[in-house]
């Protein structure tokens, strides 16, 4: 059998290098907006509509939805919510339709959706994720929120953990240096994320907002079983994961 | 004494971002033009001359220089070299000014030098250069050429390798997760260039063509006890070096 292709991108700003060669784009943006949908699909939400911009998510608030909006790490004044994980596993939410605009996250999702599947990618699912798309069997790419268009470590060692799942299961071979340098680093960090990140600019620029326990919750791989994935433009769990 | 920077740049697409905040700019294109550089400089050549465009290139051939173009990792037709190093080592270039034009790495040089200083970095050149840096004593700017405006492995490791050894002096600090994900993956690589870079794209590219001769030497750091700095224009070697 041909092997399929897992590769990694760093940033959505590359992502044009990479467009169309893959069936399965998996969507990455661990500290915290992907971490968070996927605990809110674990939650019971029943779908988050992912919005790029701030406007976009006043015109839904003004529609009645409950809608999370971060910037610069926090919450967006006048919304309900940032991106802390804790926030979308209240009950209340359970069978909701709610909307999420982030500095990084949604605008890859959103750069990503021509894609013919795009599923959520965090610690937080990796080994429930990783299982299903070596059953899948299609080319995939982990697409990297990275911050601001530049390159982060915690989404390039979970995009490095994806591919060393799949290239470990022999169906498939990475080929761009990007993959290979980010499954180097998942390799080098395995075995204690915190101590790897801790000179990460993001944890730094996290830290000093004291989101010390949102950021142990995302390091901590495989937590959730949910498989999110995006359907005309919401994202929702995946029924047959 | 408060401490420099020291940073690691992927791609000349990404310059933007770090641009005005260095003193010094080291250019890295490992396989293959910034080590042919070094090679030329370390050879007598008392100038390079580094031009984005064949027509420049032509220009400057026109005029009667000696002129090397390469581009898809092979020599342009009608020019004397490509960028293989050891086309830069024969005697007769001692003392001539030469022109070059590369895929990467003269489109990096070209893109740094508003910089107060650039210099060539190579593996060739490693120790030299990081010893000089650190006596410098200032900000310091890892541009990696790249490959086609994508990050590859080997000038990342060679960044990489420049940042920790100016960490190790314990007067400089890196603040960017690119600068923190270079270092690991030379420290990932150090005890074996060309095993961890045996799956690196661009190598395989370079292997096709049958340049095992040109990577082997590349890949050998610290041969060399040059710096190649740009002046006005024209890099030749440092005076005080």
């Amino acid at each position: 059998m041909e092997k399929k292709y897992v590769e990694v991108c760093f940033t959505p700003d590359d992502y044009d290098y990479f467009k169309g060669r893959f069936e399965i784009v998996v969507v990455i943006d661990v500290l915290r907006a992907t971490s968070a949908i996927c605990s809110a699909i674990d939650n019971g939400v029943k779908s988050v509509i992912p919005v790029s911009s701030i406007e976009e998510a006043h015109n839904y608030q003004e529609k009645g939805f409950k809608v999370g909006a971060e910037r610069q790490g926090q919450i967006v004044e006048g919304f309900d919510f940032g991106n802390s994980p804790y926030s979308y596993m209240q009950p209340a939410l359970r069978g909701e339709e709610i909307v999420l605009s982030t500095t990084n996250g949604t605008r890859a999702i959103n750069i990503a959706k021509d894609a013919e599947t795009v599923v959520i990618g965090s610690l937080l699912n990796l080994e429930t994720l990783t299982n299903w798309l070596i059953a899948r069997g299609k080319n995939v790419l982990c697409l990297c929120s990275g911050w601001k268009g530049n390159f982060n470590l915690e989404d390039t060692i979970c995009g490095g953990a994806i591919a060393d799942k799949l290239l470990a299961s022999g169906h498939y071979s990475s080929h761009e240096d990007s993959s290979v340098g980010a499954k180097y680093l998942y390799c080098s960090s395995r075995d204690n994320y915190f101590g790897f990140l801790k000179s990460s600019s993001h944890r730094r620029r996290l830290k000093k907002l004291n989101l010390n326990r949102d950021i142990k919750y995302c390091l901590t791989p495989n937590q959730l079983d949910v498989i999110p994935i995006l359907q005309n433009g919401k994202i929702v769990a995946l029924s047959d994961s």
